[in-house]
C-alpha cells in the first residue's frame, strides 16, 4: 500500500462551491414557476421544493418526478473492463436507476415509470454489443426489482460533448404518492422520532471522483486487493442498493415514514437535509463496508471528512415514530437489507451529532437551499 | 460561398444504423416491464410504446413522461459566444425544454413539470456566471411559455465523461392527459384525416451535426451572412418553437387531434411514425426557413435527402378530422405560429408522398420499432 498524504474531495475535482450557488439561483427561478400549475387546476406541494423529488397535487393523489445523473462511475467500469475483460454495465445500469428511484421514494412516492438517458460520445459506443446488451439487461433487472415500468428513453450520440468512448447515464422517474397520506416531505418530522439507517452496498455512486483519484495512487490501481479475492475496482462497482422495495414494504406494514433522506453527495450531511431546526443524534454507527474503510484509510481522511462525503455504510435514512423504529428495521431486513435503529430526533439547534465518532455537523455544513 | 460536394448526415458523424438496433432491443426489454404496473393497480397504454412519450393509465387520468436530450446545439452556441461575445444559452435552454415538451404533447398530454438535466464537463462551467444565468433565465422563460412548473433538476460536474468546457443538456417532463379523451396515440388516426403542419423556427435541435460540419467548409464559418444582417450561426441558434400553447389552445377550442408527430431526427420521415398502414399525401409544402434552405444548398442535398433529415420548415404535424383542419391551423396562427393544411391521410400502403417535390418515403425509410 502507499504512504498517504490526505486526499480531499475538492482535490478530486468536484467543487461544490462553484455549483451550489447556481443551484440556489436555479431553485429560486424554479420556485417562481409553480403558479403555472393553477392554470391546469393543480398546485405544487411547496414543501417538496428543495427535497429530492418534486411533488404536484393533482387531486386524487400526488405526482412526484425527478431526473438524476449517475455521475462518473462508468469511468471505473470502463477501466475495469480493460483490466479484466468483463463488462460491468449491468451493475452500472442498476446504479443509474438507483440514483433516481432512491431519491423519488424519499417523498413517499411509489416509482411507476423510469426513462433511460444514455448519451454516448458517439454512435460507436452502441456498436459494442456485449456492453450495450449488459446495459439493457441490467436496466431491465433493476426495473424488475423496483417494480417500475421502463417507459423508454433517449440514446443520443454526442460527439464533441460527451468524450469519445464514454457515456453519460441518467434516469428520470415518475411516481405517485397514493394514498396522499403517504406524502413525506418533512412536515411530520419532529422531536421524538427515531432514525433508522439502511445499509449501503458500497460506495454507491457518490464519491467516485475521489475513489478514482485514489486508484491512481495505488501501485496496483483498481486491481489492489482490499479483501481476499476482492479487488478495489470490483468493490467500487458493487451496484447501488435499491431501496424502493423497503419503502413499499413499509407501507404494506402500515408504517408511514415522517421523512427520508437518500445519503448521496455530501455524505451523512444529507441527514440535515430538512430545513427544520432539529437535532439529530446518532448513537449507533453501522459498519463501514470494506471499500469505504479502504478509501478512508488510503485517502488519509479523518472520520469527519469521510462522513461528510461518503455514505460510510448507510445508504438511506428513514425517520419514523419511535414506536415504529424496530419494526422499520425489521421490514428492511426482510427485504434483504441490513438496518439499524441508529438514533433519534430531538428539539434543539440544527445539527447532526454522531456520538460514537464525536462528530458534529451544523447547518453551515450543508447549504443546499 | 464554397463549391460543394454533397455532405450527408452519416458523414456528419451520426450513424443511426448503429444506434437503432440497440433502441429496438431496449424497447423490447422495456415492454416486458409493463406488467409491474399491475402490482400498483395501474396499467400502461400499450399504444404509447414506441410513441414519443410513455403513458400510464392511473385511473382518473393518464400520466405521460419522457426524457429528452438537446443534442449538440450547445457546440454552436459555444462557438458563437467566442466569435461574438454574446451568450446564447437562454435560447439553448428553450431548445432543451422544447425537445421534451414537444414530444410529450404528441400523446395529448398537458405538460406539468419539467426537470433540468445540466451535466457539465467540470465545476468550472458553472463558474461563468453570465452563461449560467442565461441558462437559468431561458429555462424559466420557456417554462412560463409552456405553463409548466420547473420542478428541479440535476447539475453534475462530469469531468472525464463530458468534455472540458462543455455541457450535456436534457430535460425530463411529466404531464397528465386529462380528461382521458385527450389521449392521442394514433388509434383514432385514419383515412380522411387532414394533416396540419406547424412552422418551425429554424433548424430546431436536430441536424446540428450536419450544420456544424458545414460551418467548417464555409470561409467565414458561422459568421457567413445567409440573409442581410443574419449570420449562419445566429440563424442556427433561433430557439426551437414551443408547441404546447397550440395543443392546449386546440383543446380549449374543442379540437382533439387524432395523432401528432414532432418532426425531429429523421426529418419528415417522422410523419410515418405511427405503425398503421396508411398513406400520407402532402399537397402543400411550407416555405423552408432561410437557414434550412442555406444548409440544403450548401450541403448539396437533393430534396429527398433534405426532407429525410431536417424539418424543412415544419416542426410539428397534427392529424385531425378534415372538418377541423382549417380551424386547427387558425388556432396555431392565433398562438403566433404559422400553420398550413398540408395534406391528407388515405387508405393504402404505408408511405409518405410529398407531391409538390415528387418525393416518396416508405416504411423501410423509418425503422424505429
Amino acid at each position: 500500500m502507499t504512504s498517504n498524504s490526505p486526499l480531499t474531495y475538492d482535490q478530486a475535482g468536484v467543487n461544490y462551491d462553484l455549483i451550489d450557488p447556481l443551484k440556489v439561483t436555479a431553485q429560486r427561478a424554479a420556485a417562481a414557476t409553480a403558479s403555472h400549475l393553477a392554470g391546469h387546476g393543480f398546485s405544487e406541494v411547496k414543501a417538496s421544493r428543495g427535497e429530492s423529488a418534486y411533488v404536484v397535487d393533482v387531486g386524487p393523489f400526488y405526482v412526484a418526478s425527478i431526473v438524476e445523473c449517475l455521475g462518473t462511475k462508468t469511468l471505473v467500469a470502463d477501466e475495469m473492463a480493460k483490466l479484466t475483460g468483463k463488462s460491468f454495465f449491468a451493475g452500472i445500469a442498476q446504479d443509474t436507476i438507483a440514483m433516481a428511484v432512491n431519491d423519488l421514494i424519499t417523498v413517499g412516492a411509489t416509482p411507476l415509470v423510469v426513462q433511460a438517458y444514455w448519451a454516448a460520445g458517439g454512435s460507436d459506443w452502441f456498436g459494442d454489443a456485449q456492453r450495450a446488451q449488459a446495459l439493457v439487461a441490467g436496466w431491465k433487472a433493476a426495473c424488475d426489482t423496483c417494480q417500475v415500468a421502463w417507459g423508454g428513453g433517449e440514446t443520443p450520440a454526442l460527439a464533441g460533448i460527451v468524450e469519445d468512448g464514454r457515456i453519460d447515464l441518467a434516469a428520470s422517474c415518475t411516481g405517485l404518492i397514493n394514498p396522499k397520506e403517504r406524502l413525506s416531505v418533512g412536515d411530520k418530522l419532529g422531536a421524538g422520532d427515531a432514525i433508522v439507517l439502511l445499509a449501503s452496498s458500497g460506495i454507491h455512486a457518490n464519491g467516485l471522483s475521489l475513489a478514482r483519484k485514489l486508484a491512481e495512487r495505488l501501485p496496483n490501481g483498481y486491481l489492489t486487493e482490499i479483501a481476499p479475492g476482492l479487488t478495489y475496482g470490483e468493490a467500487l462497482l458493487a451496484p447501488t442498493a435499491l431501496y424502493s422495495p423497503v419503502t413499499e414494504a413499509l407501507w404494506k406494514a402500515g408504517i408511514a415514514p415522517h421523512y427520508c433522506a437518500n445519503i448521496t453527495g455530501h455524505g451523512w450531511r444529507k441527514l440535515l437535509r430538512h430545513p427544520s431546526a432539529l437535532t439529530y443524534r446518532i448513537h449507533t454507527v453501522p459498519p463501514k463496508t470494506a471499500v469505504l474503510e479502504f478509501i478512508q484509510q488510503q485517502a488519509g481522511q479523518d472520520d469527519r471528512e469521510a462522513y461528510s462525503t461518503l455514505n460510510m455504510g448507510a445508504g438511506f435514512a428513514i425517520f419514523v415514530k419511535a414506536e415504529d423504529a424496530e419494526r422499520t428495521a425489521q421490514v428492511a431486513r426482510d427485504c434483504g437489507i441490513a438496518a439499524w435503529v441508529a438514533g433519534s430526533v430531538e428539539a434543539g439547534e440544527k445539527q447532526l451529532l454522531i456520538e460514537p465518532l464525536n462528530i458534529r455537523f451544523s447547518e453551515d455544513d450543508l447549504a443546499l437551499r
